[in-house]
């Protein structure tokens, strides 16, 4: 089997609403009157973003899943993606469950396969994912006022919990650890909510390097800072009551875990009702756990409303 | 320097088009009202697209040029483009040369730097590219009919001659070195030619695997074979004159040697005096190197009208 071959049997399917999908040396897409184009891409590769174990129709779902989470955090509609991907050896049945678990997450969001390019070398998975918001109504990081509330959507820090149990940092139990495995592996993106949240958040960002690394570029864009507080942030993870952590440990992989897919978003305190409408209507947990403040940077506030001692470093792929 | 700081230093630009730049969740792109977003996306891995030891500005031109390649095979204007790039280590005077080069090509081409994503490993670089063009003027590689031409644009094989000086096959004099060595490392997407051709070629492709195979996908998707001539053909070997190589060896690089980046298309023969306009408003040589018949397949001829007996390759990264 050749490159083409591996191509026509794996990667091609018709397109439902592209002018032009697979085939051509471009792939062509024609967004709505009055819509912009939201554009994202995340380079993974094996050792760095997932292990080499992993069941390929989870590796499939997740390459397109952090992208999706890309266009929720814009509260764009996804349309359309392209894949480039190198591969070590043409290998059918791992392509064909690499394969399987992209284009069913795909179908889900109704995002289809247009392009893309395949060579051989190390196992490298490039996606670049293209959604459609109305023209001035996407989400940014660079909306947050002080005054606003600061949320998050789901759980946060399993996925964490896992990637330390395979390090062997932690021993959890199994049904602990399935769960938070799938956390890992494979991660929802948010998309209904980021859909549900435009012209109700002032500001959003998706959780990939961990919750304070990546709130603080909401607050570096935004030119504000944040208090939150840690009695609303201990129980994002979901973990928690099924195992004894101390509360550090707890507040490490929460702030900063990483890889959880996540929305964070900020919304004036006026909007809680139309924000936890949004979240109902969605089917997704939210939490408010703290506040945009003027006075820049990022504390958390025990109980008592004294900021924590503990320091926290988000994920950089080069520190 | 970490991996922020990294993509502030070296690929961030205010952009000047497009809505939302570098910084966000995604970039936000705005086509003109009844315009279709031309997408293509290559991988470049090192020791498989390109040697360790070239230049980081050449590099940075050529992984733009061979996804301008492709917007010109569409006739696609450029607007921006995404850049996801595996790096080793942050080596700050590569990283200042890879930008350079980068940077220059899209200036030159209007096209800008809109979003990416950077990470450590080995040496990988992945540009998605957007271009513009109005609905259903695309050059496809689907428009071929019997009757047409087959025409290329530019010199053909030079940079295969230098991928092979480089494994010891050949040696070559420097000065025909140094040449064939610029097509390798720094090739010219024929941007303007495509988009003069628009309206006049009937099907077009870029060439990355080399002619063979490459019009080989405009046959297959046009539904119609092509005649060669080898005369006509023999020519396009840049390097020809300064070297005494046999004829097999010249056709050899010239239909199956790859990395060449010059448009191949068709037009009815009725138009030969529109291509040759097109040419020759945008400084482009072009060359009319055979016909496309009804019968399937793709052949070449002698001076005498006779099919050559040799056989080609065209690149297969999987073969």
């Amino acid at each position: 089997m050749g490159e083409f071959d591996l191509i026509a049997r794996y990667f091609t399917r018709p397109v439902r609403r592209s002018p032009l999908g697979v085939g051509d040396d471009c792939a062509l897409l024609q967004p709505r009157p009055g819509m912009q184009l939201a554009v994202s891409t995340d380079l993974l590769l094996e050792g760095r973003h997932f292990l080499s174990t992993v069941d390929p129709r989870r590796l499939g779902h997740k390459a397109l899943a952090v992208n999706l989470s890309d266009l929720a955090a814009c509260g764009a509609q996804p349309l359309a993606f392209t894949l480039a991907i190198a591969l070590p050896r043409i290998d059918e049945p791992w392509l064909a469950d690499f394969s399987e678990g992209l284009l069913a997450l795909a179908d889900r969001h109704d995002c289809e396969l247009v392009g893309g390019d395949t060579t051989r070398g190390p196992l490298a998975i490039n996606i670049t994912v293209f959604g459609e918001v109305p023209a001035g109504q996407a989400l940014l990081r660079s909306g947050a006022q002080a005054g606003d509330d600061v949320w998050v959507s789901g759980t946060l820090g399993d996925a964490r919990l896992a990637l330390e149990a395979f390090r062997g940092t932690f021993s959890l139990p199994q049904e602990v650890f399935e769960a938070a495995r799938l956390r890992l592996e494979q991660p929802q993106a948010r998309v209904a909510l980021g859909l549900a949240l435009r012209g109700i958040a002032s500001a959003a960002i998706d959780l990939s390097d961990g919750l304070l690394g990546d709130l603080g570029h909401v607050l570096d864009r935004s030119g504000v800072g944040a208090t939150l507080e840690a009695e609303r942030v201990l129980p994002l993870l979901a973990a928690a009551p099924a195992m004894k952590l101390a509360t550090p440990a707890v507040l490490e992989l929460v702030l900063a875990g990483g890889d959880d897919y996540e929305l964070a978003f900020t919304a004036a305190a006026a909007r809680r009702a139309e924000v936890e409408a949004a979240a109902r209507q969605t089917g997704t947990p939210v939490t408010r756990i703290g506040h945009i403040d003027g006075t820049r940077g990022l504390r958390v506030h025990d109980a008592q409303g004294q900021p924590l001692a503990q320091r926290f470093a988000g994920f950089d792929h080069f520190l």
